[in-house]
């Protein structure tokens, strides 16, 4: 979940039109916790005062992103239409979907496509298997890289500046007893994944959590995104889920790199 | 696509936001056909300013919604957080992605879930059959409901009041040569949707497209969504569409319905 932080971009530059940021900071403010508040509860978490925050709810139900409800506001699918925009101008979402479907089918757990965003990883696709104890994020879900599968997978063929980049914007919190320490952790479990040709991370990001993903590469050789398939490790051991999942998720990320024009190289 | 209309909101109001309005322009200015534009092409298609166009850029930008890419800009996946919201807040969204995975399974088809917005129906979800002749839509997408399947399933059930909405914001526009005419025709095919539980339209909103929805009723017998399953009349006819899909939409629907606290009333 994006953290709603006005302070540290607010002031300086000429060209920082607040407003822009402070609509995007009442959009955010309606969650999965939270999918109806108030006003109030809006200024409250947003930091913004109420005149402003009404004028800004005004303003996005005029533009239909949100809708009044008595005296509480909610959001409309409108703002579907934003994300829209990334899917559809990113071919990668659609051709990884089918191969999503594929994964979800075969292993019978959550498939997932993602993408790096800074020193995150963004869920841009996702089939969820429904169960009880089921895996509880939607695409557009953030999740550190250095903690999970996906961002190691999604780290361990990029360019070294990209690596260093995350590693400095990354704060390498123990998240779990078993999450890696550091940036030497890191480098030294990003050789690992070299070596397997996928990532396999358990219960790092959480406990109970298990998560193996392999890279998609583009035509230039460049890792765009990464499949991804997680369980639990009540219905999976780490070894267990690697004979169940590994060779699946690992062959419908080689062609989905294929059908994104990849040749890889022999050496 | 949403078209990018600023005059008819601009002016009036005191409470209206003009900048919070431009910077949703310039971020739909970004689509399929135009994913990364110059600065002067993102001016063209909002009717903004070059100057004002630079400053929203840099400032979404600095939000880390868009990124340069030389003299180009690209969105980034930051723009799905704010659909994530949507997704996140409304649970038929992850309630419905089981169903879809059903119905494009069992029908080798693609299948969608739609919630209307205005006169719209906006993909809310979706999962898409990969062929060299597939329909080329994403989640956010808006088709208008008086010419589909799923505009039609939404509607049939609904109250009065949201039928004469729509009918007042729809132009009719003849999309096809089959497209119904107007209000008259759309109430008399709503109550044959009504007849059959399920709504199925062929070629109204594009020559070749046939599609199939049935309705999603919440605990308070209320339609809040529909799922669809859609093909092309190179691989169906409209009665062997039927034969093929309406079954299983209609029953995945009824399961997601119940799911959902829905019990229909015995009479």
């Amino acid at each position: 979940m994006p953290s709603i932080d006005l302070g540290n971009s607010r002031g300086g530059e000429r060209d920082f039109i607040q407003s822009i940021e402070r609509g995007f900071a009442v959009l955010h403010a309606f969650d999965e916790k939270d999918p109806t508040p108030t006003l109030a509860e809006v200024a409250t978490k947003t930091g913004l005062s109420r005149p402003a925050v009404r004028r800004i709810l005004l303003t996005l139900q005029r533009l239909g992103y949100v809708t009044a409800l008595g005296t509480r506001w909610s959001l409309t699918p409108r703002v579907l239409s934003i994300g829209q925009h990334y899917s559809s101008s990113h071919a990668l979402v659609d051709a990884a979907l089918p191969k999503l479907v594929e994964i979800a089918d075969h292993t019978n757990e959550s498939a997932s496509l993602g993408v790096l965003d800074g020193p995150d990883v963004v869920y841009a696709a996702r089939i969820p298997v429904r169960r009880i104890m089921s895996i509880n994020v939607s695409v557009g879900t953030r999740v550190p890289a250095y903690a999970t599968s996906m961002g190691r997978a999604l780290l361990a063929w990029a360019p070294r500046e990209t690596v260093d980049t995350v590693i400095a914007q990354t704060r390498f919190d123990r998240l779990t007893s078993s999450t890696l320490g550091g940036a030497e952790e890191l480098h030294t479990a990003l050789a690992e994944v070299r070596n397997l040709g996928y990532a396999l991370v358990s219960a790092e990001l959480e406990e109970g959590l298990i998560s193996l993903s392999a890279p998609i590469f583009d035509t230039n050789a460049t890792v765009v995104g990464v499949l991804a398939c997680s369980t639990s490790t009540g219905r999976h051991t780490i070894e267990s889920f690697r004979d169940h999942a590994a060779k699946c998720v690992v062959s419908c990320a080689e062609q989905l790199s294929s059908d994104l024009g990849y040749r890889p190289q022999r050496d």
